[in-house]
Order: structure tokens, then sequence, then C-alpha cells
């Protein structure tokens, strides 16, 4: 046993709070949650939805989840599933790259309605680790996509 | 460096302990074993599927897995995936918010049969964390489902 | 508060990392980065893929992504979904089971033309945690696929 690095549990901290945040955006969606939804980014964040118009600040990010795209997905059914995201931690800010998955209710089960390249920039706050950007491309074959999950 | 307080490590351990319980799930069903499967509730613990009656205790959560439902799948050829869940830890308790997929071979694919709201229930026990309560619901457009999800 | 213990923070860590390195496979596959999927794994590293010819070191792992069938993927647009690992720690060494998806496009969405059972086998080097060998084996009901998620 030996003093431990404050640093290394910031990191591990850090990296668990970053994970957490993107793991509710799903949840938060599917229950229609507008408000909680949008304040996981900044109060000038931007999210940048393929098909959408760029949504900035909690407003416009909460009218993605109140508006008749989104609950007619959850009147129909839906699932927003995210991927494990690889995360990189850069002291204040941090990076993460995953997949996200739209299935919805069709007949006796569901369909993948869309299936998405996800690039999220963040930074600490002092309210905790919020989404300053997510961009977010579906991957049909479009090299924009998949330049999202590049390194 | 400085001492780090035993809380912060602590909080890591049981999450990182939460997260590998509930990836346990879909790989142990997948696998068929029932027992295992059963062993990560605890000894009352309550598995409220949607669609079955209750199962409480091991025996009827382990007769889920050996049960005809759940071996047909098999041999057809499922995956139970869960999604990333969304950790709250409250001392000796927790609770974890996630979406479930259950996949099952068709023709030369697989479809979706199954795409649930989970809410889990966990304690802390002497042999480490177990789920004393899961209940899931299908996102077929059911308020109840939903709300499973909700913060 | 009190010291801890070198041993529990170096656990959290290894865990993370091989959280990490696992979750980057798909944004890393999905980009056409065969370089750097191939350096997830050892120099003698070894990838068995249900049905490919196992492919043993950096150069056979590459072309797993160079080659016709991935690029085929890629250009009707994929996405390689993994679940969340199971991951058992034991020293210098690691496994770790899980589920992989792939989705393609196919017409106005996306199906999943690949379910499958993976068993990560991973060692510690200078350089960090790489695999040493991934068995994939898809989930079509045979007992060879299964086994690989069991405990």
């Amino acid at each position: 046993m030996r003093r431990v690095d404050e640093a290394r549990l910031r990191a591990l901290e850090d990296r668990e709070a970053i994970r957490n945040l993107i793991a509710s955006y799903g949840p938060l969606a599917d229950s229609g949650d507008a408000e909680a939804v949008a304040r996981l980014w900044t109060g000038d964040g931007v999210y940048a939805v393929d098909g959408f118009p760029e949504a900035c600040g909690h407003e416009a990010i909460a009218a993605l989840i109140t508006g008749p795209v989104h609950q007619t997905l959850m009147a129909r059914g839906c699932a927003h599933v995210l991927g494990a995201p690889v995360i990189d931690l850069d002291g204040e800010r941090a990076s993460a790259r995953c997949h996200s998955v739209v299935l919805a209710k069709a007949g006796e089960g569901w369909e993948a309605v869309r299936v998405a390249a996800n690039r999220w920039e963040l930074a600490r706050t002092p309210e905790g680790w919020r989404v300053t950007r997510r961009d977010n491309a579906l991957l049909d074959g479009r090299e924009a996509a998949r330049a999202l999950l590049a390194r």
C-alpha cells in the first residue's frame, strides 16, 4: 500500500461520470424527459442530428424530444440504444465515439430505423461533465458518418 | 499526491461491480446457465419480465432460463443484449436503468423479438452486489415501459 | 480517509483500459482504420471470426478490414456494435465475454446480418492491455457459440 495519485482517481471518476452521462441519453429520451435530456448539454451546447436542423442550447435540444418525430416514435414504441463509448480524456475536456441504434415497434417485432455514428465533445463544468457538442450521422455508406468514428 | 478518500474508491468499485453484474446477465442467459443467472439476484429477489408471471427467488428465476420459451430461443439462436446502464448509487443500495434487446435468428439474419425498458434495484450483500428486483417492460408504446426508464 | 491499496486502484484502471480497448473495436472497424484495429491485438494475436480463416498477427487482422467483405459492408453502411463486456481480471491476464451485432443498411432501415458471441483473451503489455485472442461465433443455435459466453 502506498499513497495514491489523486490524478489517477480523478481520471477514473471523470471517465465514470462521462460514461454515465452518455448512458443517460437513451433512457431519458425514451421516457420523454425533454428537460433532463437538454441538461446533459451545456447551456450553449450543440446537438447536430443527421436529418434535423442543428439544435443549439437547451430549448432547441428539448424541442427535439417534444417534437413530432420523437413523439411519434415514442407512441409507436422505441428504444434509443447507445453503444459503449470510447472515451478520450484531456484534462477539463473529453471526447467520445460510439454507435447509436433507434429501434421502433413494427408488426410483431422491432426494426432498426436509425443506425448512426456519434462523436461527443464534453467539458467539465461546475455542475459536472456536460456535452458541448454531439454530432450524429447515419451509417448509410457516406464517408461523413465513418469520419465521426475515426480516432 | 495526497491521501485519497476511501469512499471515492469504494464508489468506483461499487459502480464497476454493478456494471459487471448487469453485463453478466446476457452472456449467462444465452449460454443457458440457469443457476448462475438466478444467483445474480438475492435469495428473495424478484424478476418481473413483461409477459411472464413474476419470478420470486432463485428457483423461479432459474426456471425462466430452463423453461420452454428461453430454450426455444436458444435452439433458434439468440442474443440478450443489454444497453449500458445508468447507475444511481445510494450507499448499500443502488438502482440502474437500461434497455434490453433480444435478437433471434430468422432466415439469413436476426430479428429483434423483444425490445424492453429495464429498472434494476440492487443491494450490497456479504457476497457482493446482487439484484433485489428487476422490472422489464416491452417498449411497444405503453406508458408503463417508459416509466421504468424515467429518472 | 486512509491510505488506499494501490492494487484496488490498479484493478479499476485495468478494467477501464480493457473496457475502452474493446469499445474501440467497433468505431475503428466502421471507420475502416485497419492498422488501428490490428494494433488492438498483440503482434502474435489471433482473431478467429466465424466464417473466415483464423487471422494471426497484425497483417492478417488488418486484412479483415481492408478485405472485400468488410469493405462491401462499409460501402453499404454498417455498424459493428459490441455489447457491454463481462470482464474477469487475473493479474497480468484477463478475459471478457460479450455479444456483437453487425447492422447493415437495407432499404429504408438496417438489418442485423451477424449476431455473435465473443470471448476475448487479453494481456498487459508494455504498451498497455492488448488482445491475445478473440473468438467470435454466430449465435445461430450452435452449442459452440453459446460456449463462448459461458463463465
